[in-house]
């Protein structure tokens, strides 16, 4: 069966997020008031064939650890979505 | 009262996601086997003060279209978390 597995990787809470804090500049200087902070992380789609939704959700995770977050800077979730 | 507000832009699919086909490939030599196409956005947490949380998500909502994505090539989705 096929499932699509969601993997959304996100900068540490106790991180700086350069990036983050570059648009959050960006908008204000467009004249967006009431943005406080903002954080950027990464949302992956991935589509898995495999024999159960336990499966997928494992291959998922497998991959998130191995390749698609860096656990030492970044945490990850992994949500099954269908 | 402040509110999260999450923003997940996407590219078209109807595009090519180079991005995500070097990781579907990075993957694969990892030996994760079953993962069939992979497609990467990002993930943007907004922390916005507003009076209700229809205003936080229509801040949100200018934001993306202003600044966050490129409607060209990315559809993006806006959703109030807490």
């Amino acid at each position: 069966m096929k499932f699509i597995v969601q993997v959304r990787v996100m900068p540490l809470k106790d991180l700086l997020d350069p990036q983050g804090k570059a648009v959050l500049g960006g908008l204000q200087s467009l004249g967006l008031d009431g943005i406080q902070d903002v954080r950027i992380g990464k949302h992956i789609d991935l589509h898995i064939e495999a024999e159960s939704p336990e499966q997928a959700t494992s291959i998922a995770s497998e991959a998130a650890k191995k390749l698609l977050a860096n656990q030492v800077m970044e945490n990850f979730e992994v949500s099954l979505v269908g």
